[in-house]
Formats: structure tokens, C-alpha cells, sequence
């Protein structure tokens, strides 16, 4: 009944899989990959590994879908408007192939498709626009967030209270005072440096679920220092960082 | 070199464990189960029922620790300190015995262990007590939320945009305006009641992931009298009920 699955295949290494999203995996023809450049290409082999272990019963292909980068010329929002409409177009006429064909498709997505990833808008968007009529499933997946409470041994919020997602680039603006603990997910770096001074712990974590993991934990103004010097070495050795971190704001007496 | 396995057996079926928390039920001895009471004997018969599908090549035992419950007459807070307590203690003794023996014990925890349970804190409480010695590793598991976002097929997040988790208590109280989609979690039916005459969306899902899943989206000022009607009928049927939804205010212009 499906067409179009997306599956979460969680945040770095194949064994972070549910049965249900490998079941996906082996019920899929085509998988839709978009190219995100050459900084990703480490990914996208994963990617291929993933399928290499799991899809060993029948032939399945991977289709490149190529986009233009985001404009950054543009206001953010507006930048990312028009590259969707770019890739929902592209989407379309590779899910209209799909169809001629009687073959099912599916887009991985790493971590969760639910967090801070596009694909499902990308899909909202095809669906709305009309020109190709499918159905998709969405099957979740371990995003980073709990790998790296999963790491330090953690849980994300304290007992009874709330716990804030948000970006590098709101929690650099505002911090979100009284909100509990924060995560903090696409942090070009002006978050975690909009920290100093700041009192309570931090759990970080970069690449985390792959064989470069690296984490680290503490009161912020011990190692905010050394979690700055250690994320730009890594992004200077690999050319590129995914990382994410908690902040436990200090106990209210 | 792990005594004691947190797994994360994500929130409902059998196929939503992860690769990972399935090496590790076949490397556990020793299931350590909180009884709850009766009207959770369902969940316990489904943890059975995972451990009998993986766990095929070496003999396991389950152990339940009895614990009293919550007592009502404390103030929340200390009356979840209370009954911590009493459990860590139940928890040194189980440990120290696996230990004793050579064995490798497990906790299962529905959904994620980092989210909204309590199993994490219990065990850093042994750990700090210090009367018995000991490593632990958490796997990750899928959360409710996660089956939510995946059935209503909706992002968490609007672009760019933080969310907020938080509890029906913390929503009953005051609802956290300008933090974005807000999740509920641990709603006695207080902070849905709380949402009446409120603009926005609602996306609601009860049992998710198990064989009683029902799921119900759309305005809030539409379908809240339907969701909590549906909530008490589930609830009377069954005699309990787990559920989570996601608010998505309107957005603005």
C-alpha cells in the first residue's frame, strides 16, 4: 500500500536500525538520495553500507536527486522556502517514475525524519502540489539526542519538568530561561560560545552513533573551552561536524 | 565488561527494538521488572513477549522488584523521592547478587530510558550509594513521541523553530507561549482540558506502537471534546492509559 517510505536509520551505525525500519529497507526498490555535496560524501557511504548489510535478498538502486544549495543571499526562511520547492520538484518526477514502474521507494533519514530534518515537508509539499498521488509511511528512528543521553547516562529532563529543543542560532539570540534543561541541535557555534558565563552543565556530543564519536561533559565553565577547541579540530580534521549538546541549568533550591 | 543493560524497547511492538537492544536482550541473564500493579500487567506480558521472540540461544530469568507505591498524601516531588529511595535499595540487593553469581542483568524501558522514566536516576543513586560496584550501558530506544510524529507524519519542529516538552501538570498550570510546538507527556487529563479555546492544531495518540494504537488530529477547537471523549472510553475499556500529542500553535504572520 505503500509507495514512498521514509525511514529513520538512526544517528551513525547499523545497529541502531529497528527491525521495522530494516523490514522497510528490504521492501524497497529505489532509494532517494540527495546530494548534499562532497562534505557529506562520508554519509552518504553509510548510507550504503547500511543497505549493503541489511537489503541482501533482493536488487535495490540508489537515485542521486541534485539540487541547487541553499541561496545565501536570502533570509533564511525565504533560502529554504525556494530550495524545498527545487527539490519537491525534483521529488515528484522521480516518484511519478516510481510509479510507472510499480516500484517502491524510500528516503533514509538520519536520526528521526521528525527532527530537524526537511524530507517531510519536501513530501507535504509533492502531496499538496498534486501532479504525482502516492502514499507514504513514516517509520521513527534513534535520533542523536538519544545517543548522547544514552552516552553520559542520562535523562533529558529533570523530574517532572520540561525539556527545551531549539537551534545554535535561537539559543545565540535569547537563552531560554526557565524552560529546564535545553537541547541544542544545529549549532554553527555561535550557541555553544553564547554560554560563557553561563552557570549549570553541559553534555555534548559530536558524530555521535559512528566511529568517530567524540563526547564530553561538565559544569560549563570548565569545559566549554575545551569543547570549543575539540569541535574545531574535529571539523578541521574531517571537514565537516554534526553535533548536539544539553544544557542542565543549576538545581533551584 | 556491562553488568547491567538499560535497554530502550521503544514504545509498543516488537519490531520497534532496535538491532542493538536486541544483542543486548541475548546478552542478559536476568530481567529486573518494577511491578507496577495490575493495571500495567499488559505492558509486563509484552516485555515477556519481546524477551521470548529475541532472546532464543541461552536460558533468562525475570526478577520482579516489589516496591510500595507512591505515597498520595506527600507532595509530588518528595513522594517520587520516597519511593526512589525504596527501589534503589531493592535495586543494590538484585545487582549484588547478579554480581555475585557472574551474571549480566537488564532493565527494559518503554520507549527511551532518557525520557520521562525513572530508571536512569535509580541507578545513579545505587551507583552513588556505593554498597555494590558496578557498570551499566543505556541503549536507546524508540519514544511515543516518535511513533506519534511517524503516524501523523508531521515534523516536531516548524523551520528553525525550538519545541518544548513538557508534562499535563506544567500545561494545566500555564501554557508556554512562544516556544513552539509544545509535546505533553504524563497528562492525567488536565492539560488537555486546559486547551479549550485555545488556536491551533492538535495531534493525539494513544497505546502508539501497540495493537490498540488510536491516533486523532486536526483543530484544536474541532476535535478536543472527540479526543477526550475517545481518551475516557479508552481509558474505561482498558482500566489505564498512556498517551502523548503535540500542539502546533498558528503560525504567525
Amino acid at each position: 500500500m505503500t509507495d514512498i517510505f521514509v525511514i529513520g536509520i538512526g544517528a551513525g551505525g547499523a545497529d541502531l536500525l529497528t527491525v521495522q525500519a530494516i523490514d522497510a529497507l528490504r521492501a524497497t526498490d529505489v532509494f532517494l538520495i540527495f546530494d548534499k555535496g562532497e562534505e557529506k560524501a562520508e554519509l552518504s557511504e553509510l548510507r550504503k553500507q547500511i543497505c549493503a548489510r541489511y537489503c541482501t535478498e533482493k536488487p535495490y538502486r540508489f537515485v542521486e536527486i541534485s539540487v541547487p544549495e541553499r541561496d545565501p543571499a536570502l533570509p533564511y526562511k525565504q533560502a529554504v522556502a525556494v530550495w524545498h520547492a527545487a527539490r519537491a520538484a525534483r521529488v515528484a518526477d522521480e516518484i511519478a517514475a516510481l510509479k510507472a514502474r510499480g516500484e517502491t521507494g524510500a528516503f533514509l533519514s538520519w536520526g528521526d525524519p521528525s527532527l530537524y530534518d526537511s524530507i517531510l515537508r519536501i513530501i507535504d509539499g509533492v502531496r499538496a502540489d498534486g501532479a504525482v498521488q502516492f502514499e507514504h509511511t513514516v517509520i521513527p528512528g534513534i535520533s542523536s539526542i538519544q545517543i548522547l543521553t544514552a552516552r553520559h547516562r542520562i535523562a533529558l529532563n529533570a523530574i517532572g519538568e520540561p525539556v527545551l529543543f531549539t537551534t545554535g542560532r535561537k539559543l545565540a539570540e535569547r537563552f531560554p530561561e526557565g524552560q529546564g534543561n535545553v537541547v541544542v541541535f544545529l549549532d554553527g557555534g555561535d550557541g555553544l560560545a553564547s554560554l560563557r558565563g553561563r552557570a549549570g552543565e553541559i553534555f555534548w556530543g559530536a558524530y555521535l552513533g559512528t566511529a568517530d564519536e567524540v563526547t564530553h561533559a561538565g559544569p560549563i565553565d570548565t569545559v566549554l573551552d575545551s569543547i570549543l577547541e575539540q569541535r574545531q579540530a574535529c571539523r578541521a580534521r574531517k571537514g565537516w561536524i554534526m553535533d548536539v549538546y544539553l544544557i542542565r541549568p543549576p538545581q533551584r533550591a
